[in-house]
């Protein structure tokens, strides 16, 4: 095998990655972050017995035989406390969520029950002791774990937050990701059109997946072919956490990014995959930072990025679920598998009745960028499949655009 | 049915949306967003024939017999241009992505080589005409549209708009979203405990919600049930393009927003949704501004931003995919349904066998935000649905906490 497993790469570089430290930020900027304490319950929630309906707190053995006549001697809203304490024949008019009143043990719902004036009110049903009361502390007791460390902030999450107050968030410390483009063939993005000169797309394209995982990048722009100029800018980089370099990793004679990494100190664990793209992919470990090596093509560097590299930065945030999510889909058309690498086949994906169908994006070759652009997922040909046929069922890694899906999926 | 069936809901919200108008924002701001125009090559690439590989350019003619040796005229790098044309048994040293220089007709890998000295080469195969060389304009050929308005900007998309060098990108411009909670039981997230009152959880997870969108929403605090201030409020509110006000919509006595929302113009279209969580989920259209009623409690809050606002904001942004992604599972215990609304689950999902499995997250009552919390996707009971037996096929959408997932998916 030339180069190490998909699989084996992944461990290696995974079990390198380490928790940064942490950080308070406020609960505007907290999703995305993962927690780095536990959180606990300020208070009981609901602080009080509550009413879970509109209706009338009631005492359940003025209502054993029905209908029965009780006197309406206060109404309490949400928020309110009650003033006055039910003796036999009396209720409280109540709102959802307002305290249940001294003396009552029930509420009954405003729809079985029937107005007679201002001050009475007739009841239809009986009902048992705590009917449509919520107890206090239901929901959370003061001090309770209602949040562990090491949970990933969504909406929910936020929500939670917000009910015990938390408006600063212990997190996790993001990596500081710093991208450098390498190659006297290059053109970056503000420079004139040189029909010579290939356009740098990596550096954006990494900066955009980085960002996609919440994280702002560094760009150190482009490094040309000159020992002198990529040592000073490898130098800048391996100031930041994590150092994506890309291009300069294959072995022509032009290629001077290995042995100047080696000479700034880092170790290098491997530089060699077995995959397809993405086959000159290399990982360094250096005193303060990470360092990934990534091949010079976009198409190549993007899967390199969706394997290893956002995996690890998931990791660093604090994240366990650290892959890209995978499913199972019907492959729609043959794919020829002639080499002993796991390839990636970008693919679209579409929903047929309720199974995903993965047809190819066309030319796979690692130059072309389009494919990836128009990639919903990227197909998995382990390294030891042979041709895989039409109508195979094969794992299929979700990228961005699958998020959202057309309809609304249903007449429910 | 008391209340809009859920799809009949979704499509009045979604019929009502539409662009906002277009803005042009640089490329390192404009993962997330859409296409508003089309965007097309700005040169052809390769811009050249150029090598697919590291090799040898020769003439195909001078390999029909092998081995054939060859004079080495030139070395052509990436980026460099040939100075030099091939005659009759020379060959120029060529590096993956260099221009192929007049004369050659074909590429050999310097797997299939041999080198005699550094003036001379031995080749050791036969190919065609073309072999290993990528034609002038293979990937994008001048002003052909490489990405069509309307597309949604991908890390893909990212690079691609690079490689064109397109700066500045056109994209559909985002709504302007204002989030209003309205209640005297509601306590801010900066007012000191009271535990006659309930903290203010729902302003901050639709600001989370609303945020993994992509959008920065303003949040106008809490309105109190005073007609002058919830008026005021409102008004304040209604010049935004999308007002959220949470609390307030159901029919009791202190509920003021309906009748001010419409004092102040707005054609409400529905108040009642069959469903639950979420039954009081209203949608009003004033001149400048789409306003959801929402209910105040947390869980329907959110299950209601999923279901109708999400996917409003989506259409705003210019994306045609708006809802969230739904999956087949099947479901781990029995749930009950007893009632004739849409009913959504909280469940945990977890990948067993290739097949989800769904999993309640326990309490569903409407007040129990931790089960949303924890919820890793939405399942949906039809309204016509009886009880759902464990081991029953149901479908589930998917939230945040699912794009990703802790082990790497397999040994490839």
């Amino acid at each position: 095998m030339d180069g190490l497993t998909v699989a084996d790469a992944q461990r290696c570089v995974i079990a390198a990655m380490k928790i940064l430290g942490t950080e308070s930020v406020p609960l505007k900027q907290a999703l995305g972050r993962v927690l780095a304490e536990d959180v606990r319950a300020n208070r009981d929630q609901p602080p009080y017995d509550v009413s879970a309906m509109d209706g009338f707190a009631i005492r359940s053995t003025d209502v054993v035989s029905v209908p029965a006549t009780l006197e309406i001697i206060e109404d309490i809203r949400a928020g309110d406390m009650p003033r006055k304490t039910l003796n036999a024949g009396q209720c409280a008019r109540i709102m959802t969520g307002a305290p249940v009143p001294p003396g009552a043990d029930a509420v009954i719902r405003v729809e079985d029950t029937q107005a007679i004036g201002a001050h009475q009110v007739q009841i239809t049903v009986t009902v048992k002791p705590r009917n449509d009361i919520r107890d206090r502390g239901e929901n959370m007791t003061t001090g309770e774990v209602v949040l562990a460390r090491g949970t990933a902030i969504t909406p929910g999450v936020i929500g939670m937050l917000a009910m015990v107050k938390q408006a600063e968030v212990p997190v996790y410390r993001q990596p500081r990701v710093a991208i450098l483009s390498t190659g006297d063939e290059l053109e970056g993005l503000d420079e004139p059109l040189n029909p010579n000169k290939i356009p740098d797309a990596n550096s954006y394209a990494l900066m955009a997946q980085v960002q996609a995982l919440g994280i702002d990048p560094v760009l150190l722009g482009i490094a040309r072919d000159d020992p002198d100029d990529l040592r000073a800018a490898l130098q800048r980089g391996l100031q930041f956490d994590v150092l994506l370099v890309s291009g300069g990793t294959s072995v022509g004679v032009h290629d001077y990014v290995r042995p100047t990494l080696e000479a700034l100190g880092v170790q290098m664990q491997f530089w060699r995959v077995a995959m397809k793209p993405g086959h000159p992919m290399a990982f360094g470990i250096a005193p303060l930072t990470w360092v990934f090596g990534i091949p010079g093509n976009p198409v190549s560097s993007m899967v390199c990025f969706e394997e290893f590299i956002g995996p690890a930065l998931r990791k660093l945030m604090g994240h366990t679920r650290v892959f890209r999510q995978t499913v199972t889909a019907r492959l729609a058309r043959e794919i020829k598998h002639r080499h002993r690498r796991t390839e990636f086949v970008r693919v679209m994906l579409a929903r047929e009745d309720n199974i995903w169908v993965a047809t190819p994006t066309g030319n796979q070759g690692s130059g072309i960028l389009r494919s990836m652009a128009l990639a919903e997922g990227l197909m998995v040909v382990p390294a030891a499949s042979a041709d895989v046929a039409a109508g195979a069922t094969v794992q299929v890694q979700l990228l961005d655009g699958m998020n959202f899906q057309q309809d609304a999926g249903g007449e429910w």
